[in-house]
């Protein structure tokens, strides 16, 4: 098979891969439909985290062609969403809804060779990992929209979950990427009355609108802060949803939360500080971490099934597996919100 | 009037200072009955907090001697608890339950002149501060358990709160000082399941074993983390609180910590640190700060008039004013839980 791997920072290309096969009896294979690019890709795609050169991506969806022997529920011929951690859905953890801390699990493609960014993916756990999307014949929109589910929009949600969004909420977002840009759809569907985007892009400012944000800041840093801070009669948001990583991003989240709140962070941190002080004394909170898309996958599946929230529409640009340089270069150099790759076809 | 003043470290005295008087329309003086010495008093005490010279304390009862023109619900004669923050309870962050950032309010002694540490308290914000006790007649044994609602019993509760402990719930206490055993009895009221304490002092195992834990952990740092994992077959508990404020105690808190759950910590960080990495992989949550005691005082108080819980325990030393140096000796050289002193008569 054909599938995408990393060399070294800004180069990625496409190679012939021994095809994926069933090694332990809970595997599936899936063939991929569509895989797409992270946020979190870049960081080793500009050589700002350590990376193995080999298979890359951890998100897609696709068609099951092989079940291994143990495998009950997952069927050959099954459209299914994967998530982009693989886990049991049976320990303690997946249990609690922490699939990404599953004591049998792990992540695509470490430790298991494939990633998503290629023709077919061996799925280690595939009862607990994959979700069959019901139905058939679904529009293109929509399958962009299962792919979400993938990570981004499950993300999104994480962020808003760990912040203990509520009904009626006021509920800032930092972060203007397809995961922020999710997360201020996650808000609103968790009933945010008041969804503070934080965004210098035009583009993404009209998504984040459309996605549910009812006002936009443009600054940052402790001008962004200060027009926060103004819009809530000085005391801080209810919840604060950092989406990005960096230790500005962290600050400006802790410094618009009033007391008693969490930020809720799923930007993978890159220089990010926690200051104790600051925290205890102003009785903030912070919660996150690696999302457990797949505890989350039911629920937002059955919303984009009926149509009540569009994640797909973070992707502005779409290539095939051959153009999936171009899919990294083009999120790197912000041209892109996010990159689809058309991998197969269902 | 007579009042406990800090001359330096390990240096309490009783001074003659001016009688409180009402200085804002807001105002109450307040006759002290019965204060206390706090676990946080002995950082100045011990020299390891910077600290004015000057009156000391910040939790008593006692009876309204005075109101200030603008006291409605307050009146004189009332015997009341005074949490260790004042706040006006009308603010936004006192509605959202977090009166000690109220944006009115300020913490005893700071700001006011009088400690709880003396025959009587100048108390800002009256109606908004103080909660009257309902009935007469109370044993010496309920009256200790109301002075605790003043702060202990309430920071216990608070890391508790934080820590969302719900019904079934496995948790651990990290300190067996007064709070970390209110924390046990805060953990037992919300329903967990199985309480571990950490403790290596066999006065305070009885009385957290009393206060609703079913198991004590004897070891600290690694060992402590081995001993609780083997507990809870390798996973960590649903809920830790974090009752000391060390460097260790957050360590070991975390470190116990199931993921997807939160350390609720409520020891005034002294050398604490925040590793996000640890944080942010493990999904696991801080959060905590000074007790909005305020806030949790009429739940707690009801359920200290009927009997169903008896913070008061945690006051094993008792002295009067003229004691008061050695109230604190007792409790720096851990010979005491909890020193009460006895000021006044109802």
């Amino acid at each position: 098979m054909r599938a995408a791997v990393f060399n070294e920072p800004r180069s990625i290309s496409v190679a012939d891969r021994r095809d994926p096969a069933i090694a332990e009896p809970t595997d599936a294979v899936v063939r991929v439909v569509l895989a797409c690019v992270c946020g979190s890709d870049l960081w080793f795609y500009r050589g700002d985290s350590p990376f193995e050169p080999g298979p890359i991506g951890h998100e897609f969806v696709g068609v099951v062609e092989e079940v291994g022997s143990e495998v009950r529920e997952i069927k050959p011929g099954d459209f299914v969403v994967a998530p982009f951690a693989y886990s049991d859905g049976t320990c303690p953890n997946c249990r609690h809804g922490i699939t990404t801390a599953c004591v049998s699990g792990g992540f695509f493609p470490v430790g298991n060779g494939d990633g998503g960014q290629g023709e077919a993916v061996r799925v280690p756990l595939a009862d607990g990992t994959l979700v069959p999307v019901p139905g058939s014949g679904h529009s293109d929109e929509m399958v962009a929209s299962l792919l979400a589910l993938s990570d981004v929009m499950g993300t999104g949600h994480h962020a808003a979950v760990c912040a203990h969004v509520k009904e009626g909420d006021t509920v800032a977002v930092v972060g203007d990427g397809a995961v922020g840009l999710c997360a201020v759809l996650a808000a609103k569907r968790l009933g945010a009355e008041r969804i503070i985007a934080l965004s210098r892009h035009a583009e993404r400012q009209k998504l984040a609108r459309e996605f549910g944000a009812t006002d936009i800041v443009e600054e940052r840093g402790a001008e962004a802060t200060a027009a926060v801070m103004a819009m809530t009669d000085g005391i801080g948001v209810d919840a604060a949803l950092e989406c990005v990583g960096t230790g500005q991003a962290m600050e400006t989240a802790l410094s618009i939360l009033r007391p008693g709140s969490v930020v809720g962070y799923v930007g993978v941190p890159h220089g990010v500080e926690l200051p104790v002080e600051q925290l205890f004394y102003g009785n903030k909170g912070v919660l996150g971490g690696p999302a457990p898309a797949r505890a989350y996958l039911p629920e937002l599946l059955e919303d984009v099934l009926e149509g009540r929230i569009e994640p797909g529409k973070v992707f502005d640009f779409e290539t095939d597996l051959d153009g999936i340089g171009e899919a990294y270069a083009a999120m790197d150099e912000r041209r892109a919100i996010k990159s689809l790759v058309r991998v197969g076809t269902a």
